[in-house]
């Protein structure tokens, strides 16, 4: 028997979220991501998650009033993550910082739960931003900014700079389709490590290092190494087409749970169209369409929500090396959400495992070896 | 249908270890528990665990050699451990520490496993001993120490002083006992991050965060607790009945896998009988061997590993609260192998989860809620 990776065997009971269903739908708290993106931001739809309805308008307002407020960095996290170098992987940085807030502000309590979800989300852009300009730059990024939104927040701090109103909106879009995906390897993660009563960071800390895996959060940055390649469309055609007679594997297409399309490549794709016009580097949406023709009549295959981030991203001026974090921000109020769903009605997640090793041996002491 | 944990399911095949068979059996590689606590050094289980093989003596030469050469801290992770309060918990410190040395030494390619493996086994007992010092006392310890075993080193980084031969004997048992135990949680945590070929430190950083749970690693400090409430056997033996008329939890009995007994408890048994030999609190084991005699009396139920364990750690001058994280230390060794072992057959672990929230619902815009 080969390893079977629980593929299709229910680990539990979730309220969140379903996707895949049909081929091609992806709910959250029974909402389509199509309705969510068009007309939600990305804090209503966290608040949704984490709390199971949709805000009211007072209660959004309240809600990013209290996330604008938890976005400064403790100093001896600031310390820490100007000790991390320029070459560290981002997604370590990210662990560490989460792992460190975790001791100088524990949950206490799961009655903190709610604030400690909140904490993080709203820390996290400022401990990407304050580690990448500092270790690239040596500047000491000021993370309290008066953002309105939390994509926006997230810009200026992935970029120093103050974002346009097309790549805030394009940001919050790509925040509402990265938050939540059912039992995947990285939320699934954070349900086995709450389970054992464990605080609210360590659940966090251990879905972040899930994500980092070029098998789960990886595939954005190398769909942009991809694209990022070609010069025009024709010689991406060519190029793809010669990847995919050498076997070589190209990332962002296809999806385990999607076997029609994945809904939310329509979406980030229609966000890389509108800020590529004018963008000095355009051409590359002409690129990503040839990829994706090439791929569609080659391989049968549709592109997933990773292909067409990865030029929007690089059209809000986004480093490639922080696909995968901002990733993990979006996905914060996901992992979040199972957390507390686990805890409210909580069984240890033990599993057994099939023994092929030895049967049993006599012990042999160490001068009687080799 | 209630959570079941997925209690009974395969998720994956090991040759690592088998545990509960026969109701009282556990076997690493095919050798007892038994026979590897009496005749191995916790070295050699480590190699055994990690390897597949018992070392020859020569390769437990070199072993000894390369682990005492790892002990040093990087300055950036000592001035990061310096920055954790001493009111931190003590597992949130290691989950950070580990989490900071994969950011500064990242594992690079899997080529380089085992030397990931084998600096943070070895480095482990210095964060421990670092923090722990320098928060409660104020002072920089030196953690590459001359000890020739990790027991004797854990022992010396624990509670500032040279180990004599009977508690560094007490703590290699210890070490043994608590390395492995199949698809628990936080190794089982550390097998589905490790499935989605993330990195070496991010696997071991989610299975620390996993071992802090109190439904998991936390028990040994729990009996800890218990037992240091009685000032003999008397007292002992009338509170604990009273405890389990009001229906209080007694932490350190019973265990989900093993019927009978539990194989390593008469193990660490002992070697808590050797320690109390003239230890000015040796009335611990009267006062423990009143609470089992109750337990078994009252509940039927056995002690596990971690009631004497409680009592051994407590003899050897370990601070209670120092007692999970040793496990963790520990524990590493056992969390390596399955690492190794699921990357040597891998495929992403991504269960699926049963559906019971709203179904489909039209979207409300935010100014028609409320």
């Amino acid at each position: 028997m080969s390893q079977t990776g629980l593929r299709g065997v229910a680990a539990g009971k979730t309220a969140i979220c379903t996707c895949g269903a049909g081929g091609h739908m992806l709910h959250y708290r029974g909402y389509s991501i199509e309705s969510l993106a068009a007309g939600a931001a990305f804090e209503e739809v966290a608040w949704l998650l984490m709390r199971g309805e949709l805000p009211t308008a007072a209660e959004l307002e309240g809600y990013r009033k209290k996330l604008r407020g938890l976005r400064g960095l403790p100093l001896a996290l600031r310390e820490t993550l100007e000790r991390i170098p320029a070459s560290a992987h981002p997604m370590d940085v990210i662990r560490t910082g989460v792992s460190m807030l975790g001791a100088l502000e524990p949950e206490g309590d799961f009655s903190n739960q709610t604030d400690a979800a909140d904490r993080i989300l709203s820390a996290l852009p400022g401990i990407i931003g304050y580690w990448h300009r500092f270790a690239t730059a040596g500047e000491r990024a000021e993370t309290e900014t008066d953002d309105d939104s939390l994509a926006g927040h997230m810009l200026r701090m992935a970029t120093g700079e103050a974002p346009t109103a097309e790549k805030r909106r394009a940001m919050d879009v790509s925040l509402t389709l990265y938050a939540e995906h059912e039992f995947n390897a990285s939320t699934f993660v954070a349900r086995v490590v709450a389970a054992t009563l464990s605080d609210f960071h360590s659940a966090i800390v251990a879905g972040i290092g899930a994500l980092r895996g070029p098998l789960h959060g990886g595939a954005n940055e190398a769909a942009m190494a991809l694209i990022g390649r070609f010069d025009d469309a024709e010689s991406a055609r060519r190029g793809v087409l010669g990847m995919l007679e050498r076997k070589e594997k190209i990332m962002g297409f296809g999806h385990a749970v999607y076997t029609i399309r994945d809904p939310r490549s329509d979406i980030i794709k229609e966000q890389a169209r509108i800020l590529s016009s004018g963008h000095p580097r355009a051409r590359l949406l002409e690129i990503s369409e040839a990829v994706e023709e090439v791929m569609r009549g080659e391989k049968k295959l549709f592109p997933n929500l990773d292909f067409y981030s990865a030029s929007s991203y690089h059209f809000m001026g986004v480093a490639t090396s922080l696909f995968t974090p901002i990733f993990a921000v979006s996905r914060t109020t996901g992992w979040a959400a199972h957390i507390f769903e686990q805890r409210a009605d909580n069984k240890l997640i033990r599993p057994g495992a099939e023994y092929i090793g030895p049967e049993e041996r006599e012990f042999v002491p160490l001068e009687k070896r080799g």
